[in-house]
């Protein structure tokens, strides 16, 4: 893409980063530095790459209420990548007053006669950084006041949503952002299923327009129907759909991978940091090259490589045959091979170091250890004593889980015919536990079944 | 001043305004907008006036954590002043570096090429707005680092504070500003005593400059000897001091009012909203236009037209003759006095209507009424009822004041000249409750006099 002279004058090239999380670990002396160097190198991309602009997807901020430092390292990390003479080569159409109607003197920053913007930043907010308190409004609001960001996608109304997208022109193309900005889950299901979710397309050249939506949804079924947004409900007019909020990154151009019509792509470029440790986050952190011309798009991923080392595993003592035995004068055998193990991977993480001068390189390492019988335990924080020095999370390394006895899902009972009836033919708007027991029995009739208790899992309608 | 063309040209026009504490009673539906509607009244009168800059000097935030609205707010107003193509008629002469040496990214904002800035604010943080939390920074850094003010006088070595001041140049006028933002009160008495604050005046034409000093302290003795500055602790060589937190306005130029050298003059120009309901803050509100040509000065105070009024009175039941008698059907006498009293203060209060469109009309009535006997007392927030309508505080228009039996203070037995003695000699650095009472009882000697219990006043030095 962008080979042609021609082509290159009309193609956007957009950073996409999320979910920086910036402030998390902020009070740990070893670990509260990560989300500001790696914000910094995504910010750093984006200048590097020359791009158009900067689109982030919310959670910028790890916390609501970020501290008043989080906040200032922010402005200052935004106004150095932000400011400067480069010249914006595109064209902003869309109504600014529309797009940011939630801000007092809602003006796109780069066409500020009072401000001097290189490389302008759109975002939505997250769950993270979503609005609260007095006047209901959310931290992004400090910088886009100050004209360091174009925070957009704020819905004001939540029982009625029309999306009106930033419409953007670089020479022959024309660009627009449908942007969403975090919701709770439930009530956009519902608010979809009402068909209370608009998105006001551009009349004119309809056709021309490469359509991009950036939300920032749960993805995925999670436990229950309704806290996700499932693809299908999303409009067919759509070209590519950046999904955020879950923290894995999945960065190659892909069809849609659930029942969705085979209409749009969707990508999810996951955090650059990791905010908790389990195995989602220890998958290699990126931020995405997006380039459009007329409606075409390519996808470069782009390697984090401030990102602190991370090595997630799992381990079920009931494999290895181990002695439970403990004295006190030496460790157990458990403890031994747990210790082994942890220096694996410790030594693993090292394949992560990247030689950039500002990678963190002590490393994450959580070690997920299943047992059967509790004698098998330590004390895992003496433990991480010996690692102190080389271990960012010596005090959590390792988490004790109790192996669980497997029960096969049939022996529970429940008709899986009559559930998937009911939750089918639900009106969701109206739905309450009472209706979906009701529904389950008609559904089963009179055939011979015992009433079993539903879990909360069985009654999510997760199976 | 500046008559003619050539002074005209040299003189800097200051708007000097403080204590706006913005967000005071924010979540008050009657109240919450005062402190905005009048910030913006002074931010439109440093534009109307075209002053050259403007100069605040502490507690621009009535919290220290002011909440997310109050911060929006208060940039939106900011950006609306400053941003604009006027362009700046002085030179800013020191070193950014070392002025706001705080801040990461250290320059005055309308030098900065990124912003377009107009009307320059500078300012010192004061008690309600001082550093706090993760990394000791103040919420006027969030405004400073997104370039809205010019945030000074931040002492980060609170054993030893160099003062280095603003140094300005307009045609043939030298000015320097010397900050200090607030300190508590007795560290800062200490260093004082102890000589560790130093201004450092520029030597290059030493004798040109004039100097002015800002800081935002106790002014007055309140309650103890040291936690107050002296005016005797400030250098000779200034000029002109804006003494700033005392809330009371106090803006005719007046020569030093306690033992100071006759040296400087000292302005207080006071808050610009209630803060609380007393009879300080019931005078006028103004801001000062400060004019300076050479080591001339002037200054003319500008009424604020936005003030709520406030009328502020004190009544002794003892001295009118009402009976006590209170009956369930009917108001007591001292209940119906104190209603008629109410309703001449707000009919007084109407002389403090002055036109201005944003000026709430609903006033501020504080009655605090002298009471001997609590038959008198009858229920405030009841009695506020019948006020709802007409009054911004109905609910605590009334303070009722148990009546003091004076006692005359030689009764209490005191020395108070070996008090003196006692105070006046003392190292304060080295000050002991004990020392003090060792000293008395030194400073008496061998008189035939007894041990009298001193009250917290007597101990505090308040005589």
């Amino acid at each position: 893409m962008g080979s042609t002279q021609d082509e290159s004058l009309s193609t956007f090239k957009i950073l996409v980063a999320t979910d920086n999380h910036l402030g998390v670990w902020e009070k740990n002396p070893e670990r509260g530095n990560d989300s500001f160097e790696t914000f910094e190198e995504v910010l750093a991309i984006a200048v590097e790459q020359d791009v158009d602009f900067i689109l982030l997807e919310g959670d910028l901020f790890h916390e609501n209420k970020p501290s008043r430092q989080c906040v200032l390292r922010c402005m200052e990390l935004l106004k150095k990548c932000t400011h400067g003479d480069k010249s914006v080569q595109f064209d902003f159409l869309s109504d600014a007053a529309e797009n940011f109607k939630h801000i007092k003197n809602p003006v796109v920053n780069y066409m500020d006669p009072n401000l001097n913007i290189g490389v302008p930043i759109f975002s939505i907010h997250g769950n993270h950084d979503d609005p609260s308190g007095l006047g209901q409004h959310c931290a992004l609001e400090l910088l886009s006041s100050s004209g360091l960001i174009n925070y957009f996608g704020k819905t004001s109304d939540l029982k009625d949503i029309n999306i009106m997208p930033l419409l953007l022109e670089k020479g022959e193309t024309k660009f627009a952002i449908f942007g969403l900005s975090s919701i709770k889950d439930e009530r956009l299901f519902r608010l979809f299923k009402e068909g209370k979710v608009k998105m006001l397309r551009p009349k004119e050249y309809e056709d021309k327009w490469f359509n991009l939506m950036v939300l920032h949804q749960n993805h995925n079924k999670q436990c229950g129907m309704i806290n996700h947004i499932p693809e299908s409900f999303l409009d067919n007019f759509l070209d590519l759909v950046v999904w955020d909020h879950e923290h894995e990154c999945i960065l190659q151009a892909q069809v849609p991978h659930e029942s969705a019509p085979d209409s749009f792509h969707v990508i999810q470029p996951g955090s650059s940091v990791a905010t908790s440790l389990c195995a989602g986050k220890a998958v290699p952190k990126q931020v995405a090259l997006l380039e459009v011309f007329k409606r075409k798009f390519s996808i470069t991923p782009v390697d984090l490589k401030t990102v602190r080392p991370f090595v997630f595993a799992m381990v079920s003592l009931s494999d290895h045959d181990l002695d439970d035995a403990t004295s006190i004068m030496e460790n157990s055998p458990v403890e031994n091979f747990v210790e082994e193990k942890v220096r694996d991977m410790i030594k693993e993480s090292e394949t992560q170091i990247t030689g950039h001068s500002k990678q963190p390189k002590k490393p994450l390492i959580r070690l997920r250890v299943e047992f059967s019988n509790e004698a098998q335990m330590f004390n895992v924080v003496r433990f991480g004593h010996k690692f102190a020095e080389v271990v960012a999370n010596p005090e959590d390394m390792i988490l004790f889980k109790k192996e669980k006895k497997e029960v096969k899902k049939d022996e529970l009972g429940i008709d899986n015919d009559a559930m998937d009836a009911a939750f089918n033919d639900m009106e969701v708007e109206e739905t309450r536990v009472e209706d979906l027991v009701r529904q389950y029995f008609a559904g089963i009739e009179n055939q011979v079944q015992n009433l079993s208790l539903l879990s909360e899992r069985g009654l999510c309608g997760e199976r």
